[in-house]
């Protein structure tokens, strides 16, 4: 049984079925997304497997589970796949009762979807800019766009008065937005969270929880990856 | 107050707050997103009031309310507002919980969720394709995309052997995707279902819901909008 080894890519042998009691995450151990799955599982304390999956060269059972071919996908025992980063989340929330992430008001819960939803607007700005800069062109008005938008998210935490963006704990909001804060320096786009010291000091915080520690890389290993990926060769299995 | 009349635009008084014991949608009679929340609205019995807004020449005071400037939004007597077609359908489906239309199990959940997922691939051909067409460009790669798209939903419906996506009765999932079977004629692009039988069935039950009947727009009506949308005036109030 694969346990957060290295990464199966095209021609390995699926695993087999996954233990009782458990549940599989199909990973990448880079992956943003699939960290958001990764920090959900800690949190809330489910006994899981990890597959690690080459997501250049992916496996032909892995595209059976997951047609659109991403990370991460959840498999329980009886066999049931679950896909997309917000849709397993959900998932292990209510499978797992104990120790809930997501409000149980309906409107508090909307708003964290609605957080999202405008997050999803700021995480393309991750890979824009840096490919911008590979291509030698000039990346300030992208610069200029994603300030705004992390002031926009700093202004939304600020309103609310609260230490973490669904209240003084952490709860699935913190969890879904902070793999892209944790590969800030890496992208090189530290810069552009000076005019936000809300989420400055909520980066501060985050870098504090026990499940975001386990589950964090350092800077130096998320650029040794990165170097890999962009060079067309993306070593998955750094640092194992 | 305004209810269901004639769309607001820019320079408009905003509408005053929502009446106790009521829900407010702000809407644009033929957007497809919107009917999503008025059929689940009128599915579960909800009262509520619809300010239309104009599109084209959006309130400044409809923008705070939603930053992104689309509809459907909702709003509350106390003031909170939501907006994001699926968050929009999910938070009524929480607050009132008489006639369910989400299922209880977290996997049947999940597996709507991952179908609206690759559903959300599908509904931009719906604009693609017309465009490329008012070009004079050729649409036939488009269109066989679709068609295997459609193929896609086919086979998961049949795999299903049920009436609907969720059951043998209608659920969210049916509402989610149905208002873009019901334009399928008027965007021309009803020959992409020819090798689709399950999916075409499904469309006649659908057209048998009393809901589905009595929010929907014939295809003469849905056309005769499409068309003032083609000629860059958009008739949002097209037959009040």
């Amino acid at each position: 049984m694969a346990s957060s080894g290295k990464c199966l890519g095209k021609g390995s042998s699926p695993p087999g079925p996954v233990s009782n009691g458990r549940i599989r995450l199909y990973s990448m151990r880079f992956c943003p997304f699939a960290q958001r799955t990764r920090l959900v599982l800690h949190a809330k304390g489910v006994k899981h497997d990890t597959v690690n999956i080459n997501l250049k060269d992916k496996p032909d059972w892995f595209l059976k589970k997951n047609p659109f071919g991403l990370v991460p996908v959840l498999e329980t025992p009886g066999g049931q796949v679950i896909y997309e980063s917000p849709i397993t989340c959900d998932y292990l929330d209510e499978v797992y009762p104990e120790k809930k992430l997501l409000p149980a008001d309906p409107f508090e819960k909307a708003q964290q979807k609605m957080l999202l939803e405008h997050f999803s607007k700021v995480s393309p700005y991750f890979y824009r800019i840096p490919t911008m800069e590979r291509n030698g062109e000039d990346t300030s008005k992208l610069e200029e766009e994603l300030k705004e938008k992390l002031l926009n998210l700093n202004e939304s935490l600020a309103g609310r008065k609260t230490k973490f963006f669904g209240g003084d704990s952490i709860t699935m909001i913190d969890y879904m937005i902070w793999p892209w804060f944790e590969r800030m320096e890496t992208f090189g786009l530290k810069h552009c969270m000076d005019g936000a010291p809300d989420l400055k000091a909520w980066t501060e915080r985050m870098l504090q929880d026990p499940t975001v520690k386990t589950i964090m890389f350092d800077t130096e290993t998320h650029k040794a990856f990165y170097n890999s990926y962009k060079e067309g060769k993306p070593d998955y299995d750094y640092g194992l």
